[in-house]
């Protein structure tokens, strides 16, 4: 029963390795009910093991021969052990986000074994406030990021007093899945859907991969023309460098409301002010350690667009995605005029990209979709500059509370991929009125990764101020 | 500073793939001193970390490159950060040794970073009596088993009211090691060696390295000759199959007392009472799982030689080791009569090694500290079968209690290295009292590997019941 790997798919395996795994993670806090005794947590995770059926997409794993010819394919794992998969751990003394952090860092720097279903799942007790975490690590190869989000979401139900739900993998019954497309959560039922739609809930990672032509082609112009929506006259940075194995990750979240308030005074979208923070953030950070280019830093961020209006069809029926490179104005020293200018260089992206072919946008695409193969492919064409300096993605999540066997969740962050001459990801995700921002770096190559919270908190803050809000 | 490896040293590394780490471990148990508050562990933890000199040992890593003409050299890692090797862990409630062994099974089945100087250091609280677990991993091609274990008591102290006491990273004061060596840990401060020498206590690794002509001459004869020393006839069991990277480990200690009474009432030695245990616990779990083989199942048993006896010269001058095939004589249904014959089958093995030529001893030595190279070697010369079935060590510990900066040591146990067709490892070592059992193995290949603890502990009631003592 072995299924070959899709192309993209394939990419993600040959282009791991030890400085570079390719999974994808996210952070979950929740809250246990109030009923909750002090055997809640070993329930939960005993009761997770029993889950009565696996499904397939936690079932498979990668394999690779002579009789394959060399080729990735899926095969179903015979000796499936669910107990490798889910793991129970705790938090040292005395249990604060600081202590839960230090544990995701360490989990997110280990590779997934490849002789197995390429997921782990971590039920992390011992947080001094009583919530529960949980960490959950899939490869890139099985799931992109933004997949691996929502399929997390996919399984909570809004309802608190909804019981017997079963975990991620556990395959739902007929029942649950409709009750579940009844929710406000805008993706499909993620376990429904093929694994190769699953590959990309953008849809369209296979499409895309299958065309490095297109994506040199644009890149090349975008070389040749400042004003396109690919911008690569990105500066060297220290972000840009060669990364080890070894992984920071910090994580915050902040009232949307503070910074939706931000973008109205101003006209700025709430993206905008993700991408201000961000900036603001890494400005501060460069100047402390006497690394900030003269020339400001360019984000690649990827967007959404209505698969109607990018004139591209997408076989699980999923959004088109496009990647708009935004110029942060690290350069400008006032809050309120790199907001400005983050706006403007993120609009007329958004308008480059809308007058782009579908092949263009596809191109775009395999920007988002796969980092890794880009660095060789522009070293092939000669193209050595980095052509942004980081990955920023804002993937919406659920505006309203979500529970898992009552368990509210009160938090839900991603870990991202660093990759070689891209030491940093920041993505962001929404959920019930707070914006949670994840930033996975490479711990030798981003050095005190965790002071970029301090400083989002205090941009956020001098937003505020300049735009007069506080 | 590029220092080549030893030829020993790069064939761990080598011989290293994911199924087959090649790092051993060691699993200590501390009871925290009367006075101590809740901070205790975090503070042993963060001044742990701040040694004021790292050891060169501690800070060298591995390097291969084009310009060392693809040989392994030692280089100090000049980015060398002492928290990624000292990492701060707890178990989740209610913090059972099963909990513990969970712990260190996951720890043991993740590979070292080559990228870094390879160890790492965890320590863990949160078991429910109030102890502290520290364990320590350490890459074979740095140092061996019973070195390591040498190492982490080495450190330790006599004196329940000696403070300020470096962890085993920390380069020692002129003092402190004077003070150590009136100790009566037969070791020497083994920081004080020379990385060579260090690479095995026993002081033969080097040496033995380079003979593997002789090796395989020793061997040979062994096949053709059953009443060798090296005696080939071992059956093929589940345990001499391909292994994963996943590990299982399981520990557990007995009354040294109980043990002795058993060898004083039947003329056996503590080792042999070891072997007897571990017979008769393979026996009752192969019961278990219907696959007994009918050929008594033969253990590969490292034993020191006093190196004058031994005709060996040793540079730093340790003890020379040989190593004994035993019979353990699974085939008989009665646990004296298996006493029996492993006592006697023991006895004619050292006689045997007794005999041997210092070329031929050495070789003997090679299939104790390189087990991984020996397979592959085998075939090499057309032997397939296993030339023994599992390798159990036993490693005098020291007798008295033992402490680190008051925290008294209450338990310590091996964690060593599976390999392809030898998938379960028993490494004992004694210390104040107690013989301290560790059982290693593939998590996959070797079943429910926590069952063989229930067996042992039968098995010495059994051995005390047959010899009339209970």
């Amino acid at each position: 029963m072995a299924v070959p790997l899709d192309p993209t798919s394939s990419g993600f395996l040959f282009a791991e390795n030890r400085n570079q795994p390719m999974h994808v993670g996210g952070l979950q806090l929740f809250d246990p009910p109030g009923n909750a005794g002090p055997d809640y947590v070993r329930d939960m995770f005993t009761r997770s093991l029993g889950a009565d059926e696996v499904a397939p997409l936690f079932l498979k794993r990668p394999h690779r021969s002579l009789s394959t010819g060399g080729q990735w394919v899926w095969t179903e794992d015979d000796q499936f052990d669910i107990e490798y998969h889910v793991r129970h751990s705790a938090l040292p003394q005395p249990g604060r986000i600081r202590e839960l952090l230090a544990l995701c860092s360490r989990l997110h720097g280990t590779r997934l074994a490849l002789e197995r279903p390429l997921w782990e799942t971590h039920v992390i007790e011992g947080l001094e406030d009583g919530r529960i975490a949980v960490y959950t690590k899939m490869h890139h190869a099985l799931v992109d990021g933004v997949s691996s989000m929502r399929l997390l979401q996919s399984v909570l139900s809004t309802d608190p007093a909804q019981r017997d739900m079963p975990p991620p993998w556990g395959r739902r019954p007929e029942r649950t899945r409709a009750s579940m497309r009844g929710s406000d959560d805008p993706a499909p039922a993620l376990l429904d859907l093929p694994a190769s739609a699953l590959g990309s809930a953008l849809g369209l990672a296979t499409e895309a991969a299958g065309l490095p032509a297109a994506l040199v082609r644009t890149l090349s112009r975008g070389l040749r023309n400042e004003a396109s929506a690919l911008s690569l006259y990105a500066p060297r940075t220290i972000l840009n460098k060669p990364i080890t194995g070894s992984r920071r990750f910090a994580a915050q979240d902040w009232e949307i409301e503070r910074m939706r308030a931000v973008g109205a005074a101003t006209g700025a979208t709430l993206n905008d002010v993700v991408l201000a923070m961000c900036s603001g953030a890494m400005r501060a950070y460069l100047v402390e350690l006497g690394a900030l280019p003269d020339a400001p830093l360019v984000a690649m961020v990827p967007v959404g667009l209505k698969a109607r209006e990018a004139h591209t069809a997408s076989a699980s029926g999923g959004n088109a995605v496009g990647a708009v490179m935004v110029n942060l104005a690290t350069d400008l020293e006032d809050p309120g005029d790199r907001l400005d200018s983050i706006h403007r260089s993120m609009r007329s992206g958004k308008e480059a990209l809308g007058t782009m072919t579908p092949a263009q946008i596809l191109a775009m695409s395999a920007l988002g979709m796969a980092p890794a193969v880009l660095a060789p492919m522009l070293r092939l064409h000669g193209i050595t500059r980095p052509p942004f300096n980081l990955i920023i993605s804002n993937v919406p999540g659920p505006r309203t509370p979500h529970y898992f066997n009552g368990a509210r969740l009160d938090g839900m962050y991603p870990l991202s991929i660093p990759i070689h001459g891209m030491a940093l990801n920041i993505t962001c995700t929404s959920y019930d009125g707070h914006m949670g921002f994840g930033l996975t770096g490479c711990r030798r190559t981003v050095p005190h990764l965790q002071r970029l919270l301090t400083h989002l908190d205090d941009e956020l803050a001098a937003l505020e101020k300049a735009t007069g809000i506080a």
